[in-house]
């Protein structure tokens, strides 16, 4: 962090440049003239590549192939690609319509996909009814999400920041996204010292290709385990937090996240180690409880590969359910852009005072 | 399992043939003339490949490379390493004490290498002592060893078998060796169908490619997860049982296995699955508590990679706690040769009664 000028970060706070690679424009997805150029993360981080999507249709394979994930920065992907289809399609709503049903299909879990589909539809429309180009209208609908969405999570790592002990170990899981990586660089910028301790994440190891090099990039030690060494660390009195982004959080206060986190938000409760799940924009009305979200179960083979090495023998199959449920009571916060809430009492997010108004995501 | 003749295995019960590999003799270690003949578990279940090792030397580094592993199979393979050295060399005590501390070094957490190699070096000096070869005694030593565990293992898989529901999925971690796979035999005479459920066990992945090869081989259905994902299959009430190994057994019921087995100790008692460890031998006296345990650091570098394919930037640690530690009041029960026993009484296992008389490990 030596630069002292230059462009801002899309949460018009710190220096663009300064920020981890994953939270600058070109981390997540970009508009740029007649296509979307998404930063392949799979290529992570050994190399620095991009896919340059020229239809609707290439960004749903972008996101299906995992070029992307995050269930925010894949929305704002899937927002851009509606655009590609609004301009290289007849322009009506019903060809848009039939672009945002194949984008919907690509991940099932996160709402966040189907409110940025939703909200850019909804805009499309309007613009179509007023004489306005579609196209354009999607275009602004993504960039002021992304602009939301950045703002939103930094004043989530602001919050998460604050919980964390100088000097501690903090074990997370996955990538968890925008919200952990604010919460790196302001735990930096307040000088705290932190041991970051990162699950590896298979299959498609998140944890030791991304966190690992966004926690580099913030400044500070990494280390990678596997996904089952983090309750040892914990009974070990190793990790002073745990710390996971959600992919949906329910009314009353359940989390759903990358596999692997309810095992260690059970070991996290087990060992007295506070377990704070970040979630930027709060629960989501449409989910009252677990029963309303659904696990999307993705391609098992993934399971019989260890990197490009087959390792299961022919005739064996894989399992791969891509998220799991931990219930309120192993979680010990819900740090939001609004505040930090207790799981319990998730439900009042809606009461907080916001600083982002119309956030659609 | 169509054969109704040949060899028996080392067990003395079923025909060798219809043994899955890995608990044939081929499948642990053997003596053969002037060398050790160590089938290569890194290469499976895709390749059956063996390593003949001509010295103390070659066997200490097979272990260390993780040619063959599991408490007991290494012990074996270790044992026979010792009579290359009393073959090799000036045979006398001396020599053969510094092969042995040479290959004590390999692993430090399973106490069954030491029993194994104490023996050895103890019946190598009194065959000195009365003028007979040393190397013949302790290649005796060793198959006695060999063909006790196998027994015990046997006996060990028939009690575990008989806790096993028919119709349900048994999960389990690592690759649990042979009580494990007698256990699968067992099950499978007894007409049980189970559906066998294999945490891929990184960074080995002996989960992927020894358990559910060994499953197959035994008739049964097996299926790869990752090691983040049993708690979710528990929490959903896909399991049965989980069923594991144990490195070591403490006196106080504690148990020390793979690392991982912990984590899916606390989410089978959270989820009311019974947690079953294989222990054919019982407890170590030697051991009262956890404070008796050092759990072995192997290299780190391991985790920086998914199989050939670099996955962590460079200047990230890896840190590899090979065994955690699971609690006594999380273990159901522990199943061994002498019975199965609640943890909190497996002390009463030495007053048991055995059906095999003086096994070392």
């Amino acid at each position: 962090m030596v630069s002292v000028g230059g462009r801002l970060g899309l949460e018009g706070e710190f220096v663009e440049a300064d920020l981890p690679l994953l939270v600058r424009r070109a981390g997540m997805a970009e508009w740029q003239d007649d296509r979307v150029r998404i930063l392949d993360r799979r290529a992570l981080p050994l190399v620095e590549q991009y896919l340059e999507c020229r239809s609707a249709e290439e960004v749903a394979v972008a996101i299906e192939d995992m070029v992307i994930q995050g269930a925010f920065s894949l929305s704002i992907a899937a927002g851009y690609g509606l655009a590609l289809a609004a301009m290289n399609g007849p322009g009506n709503l019903k060809s848009i319509r039939s672009a945002a049903d194949r984008l919907l299909k690509t991940r099932p879990t996160g709402l966040a996909l189907k409110r940025m589909i939703e909200a850019c539809v909804q805009r499309a429309g309007a613009a179509i009814q007023s004489g306005r180009r579609p196209a354009e209208a999607i275009i602004s609908t993504v960039d002021e999400a992304a602009a939301t969405l950045a703002r939103q999570g930094w004043k989530t790592g602001q919050r998460a920041a604050a919980l964390l002990e100088d000097g501690s170990s903090v074990l997370t899981h996955c990538f968890p996204d925008r919200s952990y990586v604010y919460m790196l660089m302001e735990a930096s910028r307040a000088g705290k010292r932190l041991n970051i301790i990162c699950s590896e994440t298979r299959p498609y190891m998140q944890g030791a290709r991304l966190t690992s090099l966004c926690a580099q990039q913030a400044g500070f030690d990494a280390t990678v385990i596997t996904d089952g060494m983090g309750g040892f660390l914990m009974r070990r009195g190793d990790i002073g937090a745990f710390v996971t982004a959600a992919d949906r959080v329910c009314m009353d206060g359940t989390v759903c996240n990358k596999i692997g986190t309810y095992q260690y938000a059970l070991a996290a409760s087990a060992n007295d180690v506070p377990y704070f799940t970040l979630r930027q924009s709060g629960p989501d009305r449409e989910s009252a409880d677990e029963n309303d979200i659904e696990v999307e179960l993705r391609p098992g083979d993934a399971l019989l590969y260890c990197g490009k090495e087959r390792t299961a023998p022919p005739g064996v199959q894989g399992l791969y359910p891509a998220f799991d449920i931990t219930p309120a009571d192993l979680v010990t916060a819900i740090v939001t852009d609004r505040g930090v809430f207790e799981p319990s009492r998730i439900n009042t997010y809606f009461d907080a005072n916001s600083f982002v108004a119309d956030a659609i995501l």
